[in-house]
């Protein structure tokens, strides 16, 4: 598992960055349904680095998890620990944006 | 009054990025009585060009209302209409806030 912030170590400020670019965005509603998806899958028609780098804003944020597996990572939620932390808002945040693939 | 988006133009992005600042949510947390407050009452140790940035930044995202009287500039919460675009955002912000002065 690549680092993350422990859960009483998120901050809302990084969370609301995190979440504030309509690609991450995209990310994280792909990912609404709770499970793991791969990153590849996550990229759209987004740039490989830029792919990375919103991959690795989620992360650092405390927003998704990033998994390795073989050569490929597996993203998911942490909807769990964002919901502890600041309840409600990852539910705000999903219902005023719109479902993608 | 300052320009400001109309309900319907307020993007989440942009509201996302304008509460993911310690100073700008602190701006939000003091104004969430629902009351207006002079601008200079809102910057506490802020430099006053730092502080003229954030209330521009909150402002034109739709988070606040600024209105001209005088020459002083007086700061509400959009609240309304934040709470009409993306239900349950503002509050879930603010219950994770701190009460600031």
């Amino acid at each position: 598992m690549l680092p993350e912030p422990e859960v009483d170590e998120i901050e809302l400020p990084a969370v609301l960055f995190a979440l504030s670019d309509p690609f991450r965005l995209a990310i994280v509603s792909a990912l609404r349904d709770g499970g793991e998806r791969p990153s590849g899958e996550l990229a759209g028609d987004t740039p490989k680095s830029t792919h990375s780098h919103h991959l690795r804003t989620l992360r650092e944020a405390g927003v998704t998890r990033t998994r390795q597996v073989g050569t490929r990572c597996m993203i998911s939620l942490r909807a769990d620990a964002l919901h502890a932390r600041f309840p409600g808002l990852l539910d705000a945040v999903l219902t005023a944006t719109p479902v993608t693939a």
